[in-house]
């Protein structure tokens, strides 16, 4: 007999290990944060002694989904302004009020952003914004894995003055984090339109001297890669490549505007793509070329973008549209099965995060895993969990969340903060953010 | 002083009436499954003296939404196989359990996607499949409005042994379900690729004598046209044109591979267009042009086809899937927007089942309605209600579901079966799914 802290028992656990095991009638034991035993039920209650049982009953264990893009904060701008053109949408809403933008209430957008994370099956995430210390800070309240760190933008903006100020920002962030269980600090240029050659190499040189990963949103749309030619002539993809950030693990948002050579160039480097189809499809920027990026072993997540562009922070979302998006761009229904869509928000997100231990269940990875009610109308009966997983589960199927084995979620009730506090505290900053939009308070 | 029914109160009323109205703080007042007020709060308490009063707190009512095309007993299969060629999925999965199909296994089927329609904001939709009458009593025990009827084919199947006994049944349908307040029948010929002209012919005769609509799947694929040219010489909207198919009241599934003069020609019929985005893209079938459907005022409503290639039955995912799809396809974000969106799923949806009083608030109509819960994780903060239910919302917000002023389902509870004994049906239904897809059950 062995001792554990934890012993989970559900019907069903995907493990997304290297064998790809789906197990029946299992458990998991949990120790230190650690998955430490997964096998069968009857073996496991034979093996291991544990603190606590959690019987999951007819629910399905999954490895927790990785966002692998997102801007939480912007949670509080949700719905604020859709259905239009991007350089209005900025202009006219989303850059107003960001003029505006608090620490304060960039925590507050964070962790409610957080909190829909978690209630939808997301245990960690890579986080860009403005005052990141803020966004870090929520993500250490709401207790989910983030790779976060401060925009680094040419111009000035509420939280700094400059790229200077960002990168300083950035490295205090990195030295208080360093130590920190669940969140990581990457250097995070925020595109090449928005940051000279001087700063994208200042950037790189941060990332190369703390040895952190580098996050920056790349080759999104054509007017991207035509702006770049003009100023730099060159593409987005060669400006990054000849200036060395490929060179450092990065996670790149997007790359959307990429020819067969550019990825091959991906390939050979240490970069990962954050793919995001909603946000994509909502501003109309164009389809990832995915199935290619795949093929060339090329590792990819899946992201949300921020919740302005998108309007959900829901992984389930995503995998399925994900599917279905390029099964129709390739006019071939074969095309990213389930299984493959899975992995990019499992094992793909993990290669964004630059954090391997993730995406697998399995003795020795960090327990952090979601358990989905079977019982829900829209997942009875089951013949594949994979299949249930990407095309018939909405995320709010997700009965317990966990990370590193502290239970985050269950049942309704977050356990580190007080949601209907927060979502009392969202109401009350609703104004400003109207007000600062330029509009009428209700 | 005037008495009603049910006095609903909510946070927020979006009403899709003629106007357009979104009430804050507001309420409904039922009587005999009708509206018969709609209004601010504090002059509806003033004005209705209700047997019961139903305090929806911070929801966000709304129409109850139409499902325009689904094959609701598909739900026992949902997930048996995915990601294959249409031609392979239905050879090898979907037909040999087709085959072994019963009335009582279609009624369990359809129980259940009627319960997933109710759960997830869904009061009314367009059916087809097999041994109809059984999905009709299904949605008479589900208390959901329902278009359905038999499917017509050319060939024999476990149902009917050929046309002329499905059209039988669609007569005896008619006339059990004359009366029925909430159930009608269609006319369901199956498609051109399954049905002679001689067979159309028949079904349009029977719709015309009988005043019943029709609906039928129709220039899904461009292998569709193909077919049709080499069999008839003509594009498959011409052909339900020249056999006057347009000129009754009829429902036209799909409609992808179309061209502008063909939109025109439709534009001029009876015919509503009923959009399956996710099916479409799931099969890799393409792009319905549904922008310039619109533009010509021919209406469309959103549909989920059978969740065997869906695998949702859930009209959220599709509002927003199809605004985002259309955006990508015309590149151009401001393309449905999330008014026009919601239009489709209501009052689109309630052309689609040739009911007109469906799909607004607003008095004299029917009481089908939705509250969903913002205090959900992704639902906080509000600033546009119509975004929230077109992009935010998953579906699983909704907390209360009416149709004709009768509560089907509230928390967690359907008023008018026992759910956990349906799944526990529905599991036991499984090994007879596997066994007649060839497969070993579990």
């Amino acid at each position: 007999m062995q001792y554990c802290d934890i012993l989970l028992h559900a019907a069903h656990i995907v493990t997304q290990d290297e064998q790809g095991r789906i197990l029946d009638n299992a458990s998991l034991a949990i120790a230190d944060g650690l998955v430490v035993g997964i096998g069968p039920r009857a073996d496991m209650d034979a093996l291991w002694q544990a603190a606590r049982v959690m019987d999951m009953g007819n629910s399905l264990v999954l490895p927790g989904l990785i966002n692998a893009h997102t801007h939480a904060a912007m949670t509080l701008l949700r719905g604020l302004a859709d259905d239009m053109p991007l350089m209005d949408w900025l202009g006219k809403s989303i850059f107003p009020v960001e003029k505006q933008l608090t620490a304060d209430l960039t925590r507050l957008g964070s962790l409610l952003g957080y909190a829909e994370m978690l209630r939808t099956g997301t245990t960690a995430c890579v986080d860009m914004y403005l005052f990141a210390e803020a966004s870090l800070e929520a993500a250490h309240t709401a207790g989910l894995r983030c790779l976060g760190g401060e925009a680094v933008f040419d111009f000035p903006g509420a939280a700094c003055a400059g790229p200077e100020q960002a990168l300083e920002k950035t490295l205090a962030l990195a030295e208080k984090y360093r130590s920190h269980p669940r969140l990581r600090v990457a250097v995070n240029p925020h595109s090449v339109y928005t940051c000279s050659p001087q700063t994208l190499g200042a950037c790189r040189d941060l990332a190369h001297s703390q040895n952190l990963p580098l996050h920056i949103h790349l080759a999104e749309t054509p007017q991207e890669t035509a702006l770049c030619l003009s100023a730099h002539a060159m593409r987005p993809t060669a400006l990054c490549h000849s200036l060395g950030l490929l060179d450092l693990p990065c996670t790149l948002a997007h790359v959307v505007d990429v020819s067969a050579e550019e990825l091959d160039l991906l390939a050979r480097t240490k970069a990962v793509v954050a793919h995001n189809p909603s946000s994509n499809m909502k501003l109309a920027s164009g389809t990832a070329p995915v199935p290619a990026m795949l093929e060339r072993g090329l590792p990819v997540g899946l992201g949300t973008d921020g919740p302005a562009s998108n309007n959900r922070l829901n992984i389930f979302v995503e995998m399925d549209r994900c599917a279905l998006l390029h099964k129709l761009a390739e006019k071939n229904p074969t095309v990213l099965p389930a299984e493959q869509t899975l992995h990019m928000a499992t094992t793909g997100g993990a290669a964004a995060m630059h954090d391997m231990r993730l995406g697998r269940l399995a003795a020795g990875r960090p327990a952090d895993c979601v358990a989905l009610n079977l019982d829900a109308p829209g997942l009875q009966p089951l013949y594949s969990p994979v299949s249930h997983i990407v095309y018939a589960a909405t995320g709010m199927e997700t009965r317990m969340t966990m990370v590193g084995g502290e239970v985050l979620y269950e049942d309704g009730r977050f356990s580190r903060f007080d949601y209907p506090a927060l979502c009392a505290e969202a109401r009350a900053a609703r104004d400003f953010v109207l007000r600062a939009a330029g509009r009428k308070p209700a």
